[in-house]
């Protein structure tokens, strides 16, 4: 496939300075990236790297200085003109084929939407609703009553148990579970007994969730991952937690039950959050962050327990100086000692 | 559904303090109950909460203070009463359909149990034995010469390996996997070789197990799950480990292998356990805790690497004060450098 | 089966002192191997347990002492000549019947080998390619234009995604998924929008992957698990991340995008990594660690942020004394307050 800088331009966006007819026959990484290719420079400080690379096209921030060796598509977001080009040279395939495979099985009264794509050994319950052009790949589970929103990719081995409720262009990857049951018991003289988990899952229009993934579902109520956010692989989300619009949160988090994720908050990896934590819009969790008290909107946490990341910072560079600080807290006891016993000696 | 306030507590337990005849409609969290409902206060504190409760009836602890405003249930553990109304207004439903359906594959030699609920695509192995009124969801696989006991609900994508033996009463989510290989290999020039992993698992009666929790085989003998535990999603059990009794253990933690948890230990999310651990009966391990020495009994252990919770606060304390003792060792010093010029002046 | 312990010497390596002739039923840990059984110590400081165990003949290392109560087998690695007599007293079993079992389904153009095992409900993809002597357990899932290589065993529900590459004698266990999407969104005006992860994954000879594992595709170019390396249960490995040959990473570790780690390196649970981290061969990471600074070949790490462990050890040995300096401080204080009380008066 080939396409032109200027048609690249026109369909990714950005502001062309080069060669309209420059043929691209693909896209790149700035170091992978060969003749012919376009690449990208998103970090204005990797621009000294653009001497380098072979690509013959580079988008770039755009304030960058000119570039005589280069075409160059100049753009306020150089990443999203890159990813839309990536597209256009790797246009969506169908990953499974068209129709309902006869080895799938459709429970009663399921309402299936148009142009699906239903693959071998999937299996939908009683009273279920798939909406148009959705996609459900080979072995997927969808329990009685659940509902699928439409154009959703449901990769394959996902499982969504009962009554749980998915929008719109959702993508679920292969092996995650929602809508398991949340972990409520009661102790009654040193036994453990389970609370029904007669609440629900609620997941909105354009969430992504990661491979092997569990959400459960709520004790009473729901859980509920709110529009956009986009969750990495193997995130435990517990019964009655919510999460915010356009919230992302990195592999192997986890949230303890009716913790509240507010909007655009980012987690990295392997945080954790205990239960009734209420994290606010625009925070930023660090990784393996142990969130044991409310986050303001917009703070930055790190370490654990969690605190404001400046506060991490300072004591974790006292730390480095607590070997310093024992040599000095001796010295001084010994200057201490030498002026005491000189004191004793003049008499003073 | 409607039962009277009389009906609930004869079937739920507590002692009735207001109107047998109320009828109620379901039950609530106390801030998310209606007119009608029933709603429980376990812990004193937020008896102040009483007042503002649309519910028509609460449970309470047996010595809280008279409410004029409602009718009350007493108990000596609310929740538990709470939970047994729950079951009442949702009672358990048929999640899978019954019998055996046509598109799952039975092994030979196979006893198969009365009143089954055996899903699509469900495979069970040469020679396995499956106890009455047991449930298989969709995708269930048990492999060749395992034992499912009586009235368990394995649900969708659960995977049992070969020979593993599981008790009664057991309930599995979707996508945990039972018998998985333990982690061994015997390093020889530079190479890792597989160690046969020839031992089992024995999943006790009454354990409930998470979504895509992983618990491995023994290398020789067996990895064991005592009655009544309960493990939450995503957990890893090593080879050669032995959970205890009516112990729960929240989401993400793992153990190494050989790993002994005592009875009634109370483990939080994303703690870690080191191999050939002891961790004592009715211990408490903090989320997060990095256990690497042997837990007595009754200890509750918190941080990394895991010590007594008092101990680990009181070095959290001291961490924050960490900036202050550098200024303090500071200002002492200069104190000295006055008092040795005074000194070294006046001639002492 | 019964085997004498000249020919187990003889099949599994170390030089035989005692009785070739030995009658021996099989094997067992030194605390709980039989009369008639094989045993062994490969830590010399378990030489003590030589009197205790019951077992009749036991494999120790080189330059152990003379032991008249048992015959012994002498050798460099006692570990490895067990891990052979293990398989000789369990030799493989096929888990899974021989053959294509009726309800697979095989895609159009797959190239499928000989001696095949392939499960009940089984999918493999358009144009896929399975080598000689391959199991595929029930409920596998193979996406288009993807390959497995020979003498592969993919347990139960495993997913490998489309056009990833699986090299020779590769073991996967139940639930893992290899080639789901790397986690890449591009923000544009407060939205998350998906890059497309057109790379794949490339998983090399004798590589052996835990259950539920999740091993995502490159965005661009590849994932790479290189040969021999062996991943536990439930690792996260994000999009474009290599693993070095001989690599050993424990559970629940996981790695964020494009994190590369050396040959011969060793990993403990629940380890974490940020992107685009470098980790030398030979290099150890400690259980909870939390890599975000690149690590020589070699080095021993541990802790968070990851520092050599010494350094860990010695801020872990000062915090101990915190409460301590914190005394010792005040004490200072006090006499200084005394020494310059002292010399006021006296008028120095």
């Amino acid at each position: 496939m080939k396409l032109t800088l200027g048609e690249i331009c026109r369909l990714a966006g950005g502001d062309l300075e080069g060669d309209p007819d420059l043929p691209i026959s693909g896209v790149g990484k700035i170091e992978e990236a060969r003749e012919g290719e376009l690449t990208f420079i998103a970090n204005p400080k990797y621009l000294k790297y653009l001497g380098r690379t072979k690509a013959s096209a580079v988008i770039v921030p755009r304030d960058a200085p000119p570039a005589p060796s280069h075409s160059l598509i100049r753009s306020d977001n150089p990443y999203f003109v890159f990813m839309k080009a990536l597209i256009l040279f790797n246009p969506p395939e169908a990953l499974y084929g068209r129709g309902i495979h006869p080895a799938a099985i459709v429970g009663q009264n399921a309402k299936l939407g148009k142009d699906l794509s239903i693959g071998p050994h999937a299996v939908i319950g009683d009273g279920c609703s798939i909406g148009d052009g959705t996609v459900l790949g080979a072995g997927v589970f969808i329990g009685n009553g659940s509902s699928v929103g439409r154009e959703c990719i449901l990769h394959p081995h996902v499982s969504i148990r009962e009554k749980v409720i998915i929008g719109d262009r959702v993508i679920i990857h292969n092996g995650a579970v929602i809508g398991s049951d949340g972990f409520g018991f009661v102790p009654e003289e040193g036994v453990y007994h389970k609370i029904p988990q007669v609440g629900t899952v609620v997941i909105e229009d354009d969430v992504e969730i990661g491979a092997n993934v569990t959400i459960d579902r709520a004790t009473l109520g729901e859980t509920r991952i709110k529009k956009g956010a986009k969750l990495d692989n193997l995130i435990q989300v517990a019964h009655n937690c919510s999460v915010g619009e356009h919230t992302v949160i990195a592999a192997q988090t986890g949230m303890a039950g009716s913790t509240t994720i507010g909007n655009h908050v980012r987690i990295a990896g392997q945080a954790g959050f205990a239960g009734h934590m209420s994290v606010g819009d625009g925070a930023v969790v660090a990784a393996q962050a142990g969130v044991v008290k409310d986050v303001p909107p917009g703070e930055m946490v790190s370490g654990y327990p969690a605190r404001p990341h400046r506060e991490e910072l300072r004591r974790e560079a006292a730390g480095a100086r607590m070997p310093e600080m024992l040599r000095e807290i001796r010295a001084l006891k010994k200057r201490l000692d030498e002026l005491e016993e000189r004191m004793r000696k003049s008499g003073c």
